[in-house]
């Protein structure tokens, strides 16, 4: 039995999985089977190569208790966009979208209900072949998984300005969600874990002057009564939340501006105090608060006002998710409700 | 039936693989299998966030029909400095060094006879836990698979000076041989070929000043007579076979120089016919001859003699691994000849 109360972040997997496989330059007929172990050989291409990329998004129960997911194309479109820059064959939309809506359909009940659930979806795309030499994949499968989730992070984090350690580099596959992306990244933060840091916040490859992200987060940072983002480029992974949340913010005419925001000048607003707040925005939490800045041997308090801007917005996202206001945006897609479960083993 | 006259490289498996497991803190008791597909789950941590290494070297069969591996020791040190990085358990010496010999004992017939065929190794560790969260995994597997494989290039290669994308960066996992490194080449290099180049020739991921690597192999350049390749750095893997030429050459007195090569000096040298030589130096081609250097719109020629330094070095390895020659340095690793074949399923 799943305890829905308790669920832990991407533990937890649905009934059904969808599988695609590409081979000899062509996309095969997708298939939902039950979730479960398939035989992969350990000469498996992406153990081995890392050519390999996923996406994630939710799917959220409405208040009326439908189904809707949060826009699911702009992640279709950031999936191939990283799977161009990984070498590995696009998928098509059909494939993506309509794979997606029969695998939710069939898995309807397990979207759970309440303000901080959801069912996370992991699509993803890896490297295939049985071959152990490194060039491209000839195969390639397209998998989607079901994960209803809990909230990621519980409470705001502990963030350090990483100085040593770079996520990603001009000419690199930062802007891409590449599995070695990932694994890359968990030294240095086990290290900043071990100073008593949750995440880190990670700088430019070159001088590490610029604020780039927050572990797997886009960065906000209030500093004099402006929402401070950097700007997208190679080295950053342009986070669907963000994007949101820009829109949300200049739909209401807040003052924005996207753009490069130094180490120096966030450490010296911290000090002096104003920062009125700042925190990281990704589909896993969808805003983390961020209570302390630590930069070489400071720490520097950062408010976490309970009706500070990213509340504001987190509601704002939160009652359009939920269905509790209108989706001017055109966010939501909604699957329908299926009439009765389908006989599908 | 095998074609030994005609092995590809990497895609023929031995008979047997070694599969060890990291569980609760502790690793398990190495098993030998058959070689084939084991059941592994879709949400295997190493397919979404990349958290796996690997290890490349080979054994030889000498012209007395005997097996020898080539500086196991090394690749086992490597391994677990690239697990380090990628916060992967490291693998405890008796595991790697007695499960490879068994494996090696088993399927001792598989080493191949021949110049220039040899059994290549693939030792590797990849997370397995059953979670998709960015953190690392709980779970890990150790596995050796055997390939009996021909020449990896065939031939001279002509090389691009790559001045948009990057292979690593200071801060980053360019010195482990994380899987992830490999994926991530695959587009530039495709770019590259598609203008008619074999390989990238890297450069620093600061200002594309710095030559660092060549696809995936240790740059040298005989430039005025002295042989010339980058001093290691976090950006470069300490390749073996490196190492072994620079001893070799150090051992013969030769003048040799570890130190940064600018693109503007190479690129000099090379049109002003100072360079007499430039190869890549790996475990799967050994020696690969460079004979074209392109340079944005330019196309260097570069001698690639028939008894240059390059063929030298290749001789004195060869003669080192098939036993022609005393293994002065220590590095031929011998496998005892099993009395009879085990009867192992
Ligand atoms: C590195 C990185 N940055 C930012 C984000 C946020 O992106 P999104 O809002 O689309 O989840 C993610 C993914 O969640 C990420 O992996
Ligand atoms: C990036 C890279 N550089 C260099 C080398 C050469 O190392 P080695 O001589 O140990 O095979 C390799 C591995 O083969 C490599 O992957």
């Amino acid at each position: 039995m799943v305890d829905f109360d308790n669920l832990p972040f991407g533990k937890v997997f649905t009934d059904h999985m969808l599988i695609c496989e590409y081979k000899d330059g062509n996309w095969g007929e997708p298939e939902i089977l039950p979730y479960g172990p398939i035989p992969m050989t350990p000469a498996l291409h992406a153990l081995h190569y890392g050519q390999a990329v996923f996406e994630g998004m939710k799917a959220y129960r409405k208040v009326d208790g439908t189904v809707s997911i949060f826009r699911p194309e702009a992640n279709f479109n950031r999936l191939n966009r990283s799977a161009e820059r990984m070498t590995i064959p696009t998928v098509p939309k059909e494939i993506f979208m309509d794979g997606l809506v029969e695998l939710i359909k069939l898995d309807y009940d397990w979207v759970p209900f309440g303000e901080n659930l959801s069912l996370y979806i992991r699509p993803f795309l890896y490297a295939s072949s049985e071959f152990i030499a490194a060039r491209p994949s000839d195969s390639y499968v397209f998998c989607i998984l079901l994960s209803p989730s809990g909230p990621y992070y519980s409470g705001s984090v502990k963030v350090k300005i990483e100085e040593r350690y770079v996520r990603s580099a001009d000419g690199g596959v930062g802007f891409a969600k590449a599995a070695g992306n990932y694994g890359a990244a968990f030294y240095p933060t086990r290290l900043a874990q071990q100073e008593g840091y949750t995440q880190i916040i990670w700088t430019d490859h070159k001088n590490h002057h610029l604020i780039e992200e927050s572990g797997t987060m886009n960065i906000a940072v209030v500093i004099d009564g402006v929402f401070r983002t950097p700007a997208l480029s190679e080295r950053i992974l342009a986070g669907i939340t963000r994007d949101s949340i820009l829109t949300l913010l200049n739909d209401q005419n807040f003052p924005i501006k996207e753009g490069p925001i130094t180490v120096d000048e966030l450490v010296t607003a911290a000090r002096e105090k104003r920062v009125s707040e700042m925190f990281g925005m990704g589909t896993a939490a969808v805003i983390s608060p961020i209570s302390h800045l630590g930069f070489r041997d400071e720490v520097i308090e950062i408010p976490t006002p309970d009706n500070g801007l990213s509340a504001l917005v987190k509601k704002s996202l939160t009652d359009i998710r939920l269905g509790k206001v209108e989706d001017t945006f055109g966010w939501m897609y909604d699957i329908e409700k299926p009439v009765q479960h389908p006989t599908y083993s």
